[in-house]
């Protein structure tokens, strides 16, 4: 019997499209899935096709070439942790399990870690792109032992998106949770470049009263210069699309209540852990979680007077203004992007990950849902200087943001004054101020805590720590 | 042999004055360390006291009174964890095991389960007021059995701080992790508060070139009005003491780099995990990580051009310019508090701890860091309306913020004009205006995640679950 070259569990919509998308580059693929009718389902709907349905793991192991690559697209969790529990007793030394789910990364260490006391190799990845991605072309970040990967590299590369040169959107990122944790922080990013978009959307409509249709078309000229972006374009697809029912911009229907699934947050909390400002994400998170709490916005709107939102402005204004709007966005996702590539290189250090950043934005540049044009300037700034601590300080970047933080002053300021919420776009300059600032007041901050609570202090003029008596107004120098 | 009321295990600084509080309000203390010599010389340093020195675990325990109550004043974490686990053999049911360290509480809520299981009764409380207020009284948010409460009250009330209007403070919180939970909101709102404070200053300072004790000054007289607090109090003593070494401000010397002990940081997390967006108490944690990248900061200062970062006014403007300030600063102590006791509201909720928020606010008038007057207008808004969403919705808040939201504005865009970075500030404003938007952008964010990942909306004219099909411009309902 003829054994297959890769095998997928799980025939949910993204299991099954992988499976289509590897099954068209040219390998064999056996199907897997807990309940048999979905695998049945996948193979009646793409006849002729090298797909193989097994019915019973056992079935399923047994009709993979070793060393077995399989590929788990289940239920993250405890839907992962139940898979590679029942596949386990069927594998041999040296197999490969690759999760393709959106795992949180301390579970892929944990499991990569446990596997390996049996001598399985695990590849935590990331995959993004969606439905269609997965189908067509996903960005994939692959995490694991690198042997591992160099097995499966072939595929990967064969069923990624490729970039606008041809380059495959895949590359080996890192030993164990790796992958998942650059997964995590793309996803961070996008919760941020989303709500950039939506604070700049606001702007115009609150502010200047454009209609969607108008900002719409104002998306589709950004997206031809260096805002260009999937995520721009999208926006500006949704800014004309047209309710059927009503008649009305579709925008104008959907309830303002973001959800989200978690990614996010967990960037925030990690960069928490990593002692990391990263400030723009966290305010995208907390504008989501905000957005939903509508009962309570709709009732405070009726008890807390309010400014109109309008921004007053005579044609020319507006259109001047409306440039503004540009580079403030421009400008704030590149500080996003520089807050995010700074947490990558503190969790990089954290967890012995060796990040290749540069790679990463290579990446990312197709497949993926923050692809973007900008996303090259990126690489190219990492590829100058691989130990470049800040974006910020690269060549290009310094140029746009030395050229916009002006355009960031004055929106955020308008925006302020007319009402409107500009929170993602407020952390940016206060980024920007903040890291090309020699000195904080934080100085307050540690004489505060050594006041109330004998922090201790560093001085400006010597070594050592100390403490101030502030009653007697005297310094003792700490020597433990 | 007579036996002692009460024992405190771990004689650092913390538990040391906390056993001579609690000695002075007449009761009878045994004490123990894990190394000899510190407990002897407690006792030698406070001679005719109703101290007992004890030199192993069993004399310890077998000295006090059934059911025993005893004090841990021992490291967070493991130090508590290895202190329990020694003392548990030689308990018995019904004694009263009290945690009074900085615990993250969710291990106070795992010890409290543990030791349920041994009837033995666990209270994780939360103490601040620092050195002094261990000693003088503190305050104090104690979680538990209500039934061991019950039997520790009298103690508790005696050694704790008493608000002006005599009340102790110190009340039950609630079940197992509800007190140490409420001290880390404390602790993250004193962040908030102390960054507020330290923003305030740089303003004035960097802004306005006024001297560390023209602004303490200032902040004097601000501490005699509404925003009277300990932080006001001690940063005006802070920014007028001078160094004996250099004849300068202390300010001035000290390093802008500041640390923190983690408890904002799990604030913050669990605002994230809780979905409550607590972006000011946020942004001041990610205002310490960023001025602890000192060296980064002296790098980026040299290469990114940088405004000159005054505000130029005249006399006049100037004093107009300060009020605005003070106004602003009591706006956005407003919103912190505002985000901090609807994170309070929801953690009660996810663990059925019944909070009492107009308590909490009570217990913390006096003793301690965040001391301040108007913590009684919170109390009050809290009795008039137990079930209050959200502070700004009570009428005395409501009038303050209403009032003071110009001024807010006025200072972020100067601020901003100028490069001054106001991270909290610019919170506070964001959130006051998204909170009180009826309708935010957020249906942008619907309509992206609906566009790439088929994630779904609600409609703002009907029921029901939709998904567009963004490239036909046809809707679907969502059945399943």
């Amino acid at each position: 019997m003829t054994k297959q070259q890769i095998g997928v569990v799980g025939m949910a919509v993204m299991g099954r499209n992988i499976a289509l998308n590897i099954e068209s580059r040219g390998y064999s693929v056996s199907l897997y899935n807990r309940t048999d009718w979905k695998t049945t389902q996948v193979i009646e709907e793409n006849p002729n096709k090298q797909l193989v349905a097994t019915y019973s793991i056992e079935e399923f192991v047994n009709s993979l070439e070793k060393p077995r690559k399989i590929l788990l697209m289940v239920q993250a969790g405890k839907g992962t942790d139940d898979t590679i529990d029942n596949l386990l007793p069927h594998l041999d030394e040296g197999d490969i399990l690759i999760d393709g789910g959106n795992t949180f990364y301390k579970d892929t260490i944990r499991r990569n870690e446990y596997l390996a006391n049996s001598g399985v190799n695990f590849i935590g990845t990331g995959i993004s792109g969606g439905e269609e991605g997965a189908r067509f072309g996903p960005s994939i970040m692959p995490g694991g032992q690198k042997e591992a990967y160099d097995l499966v590299k072939d595929i990967l590369e064969a069923i990624s998106a490729k970039a606008e040169d041809g380059q495959p959107c895949v590359t080996y990122i890192g030993a164990d949770g790796a992958g998942h944790y650059v997964k995590m922080v793309h996803n961070g990013i996008e919760y941020g470049d989303m709500q950039l978009i939506a604070e700049s959307y606001d702007i115009m409509h609150r502010g200047l009263g454009l209609s969607a249709q108008e900002i719409g078309d104002i998306f589709t000229e950004w997206n031809n210069g260096e805002l260009d972006s999937f995520l721009m374009e999208i926006t500006s697809k949704i800014l004309k699309a047209v309710d059927p029912d009503t008649g009305k911009p579709m925008v104008d229907v959907i309830v303002d209540a973001a959800g989200n699934k978690g990614t996010g947050k967990w960037t925030s909390q990690s960069a928490l852990d990593l002692g990391e400002p990263l400030s723009l994400i966290t305010e995208s998170v907390f504008a989501r979680f905000i957005s939903a709490q509508k009962d309570q916005r709709v009732k405070a709107s009726q008890i807390i007077p309010s400014t109109t939102g309008a921004i007053d402005l005579n044609e020319a204004e507006k259109e001047t203004f409306i440039t503004a709007i540009r580079q403030a966005l421009y400008f704030s996702k590149i500080m996003s992007y520089a807050q995010g590539f700074s947490q990558l290189r503190a969790a990089s250090q954290e967890n012995n990950w060796d990040l290749d950043y540069g790679e990463i934005a290579k990446i990312w540049r197709a497949g993926c849902i923050i692809r973007a044009k900008f996303l090259q300037n990126i690489t190219d700034a990492y590829e100058k200087n691989p130990d470049l601590e800040n974006l910020m300080l690269d060549d290009y970047f310094l140029d746009i943001i030395t050229k916009n933080n002006q355009a960031v002053r004055d929106v955020v300021s308008k925006a302020i004054a007319a009402g409107i919420p500009v929170p993602t776009f407020s952390a940016a300059i206060a980024y920007y101020d903040s890291y090309r600032s020699a000195v904080l007041p934080a100085n307050i901050i540690q004489a505060q805590r050594d006041f109330f609570g004998a922090h201790t202090y560093k001085r400006v003029d010597k070594e050592g720590t100390f403490h101030f008596h502030w009653e007697e107004g005297t310094e003792e120098e700490i020597t433990w």
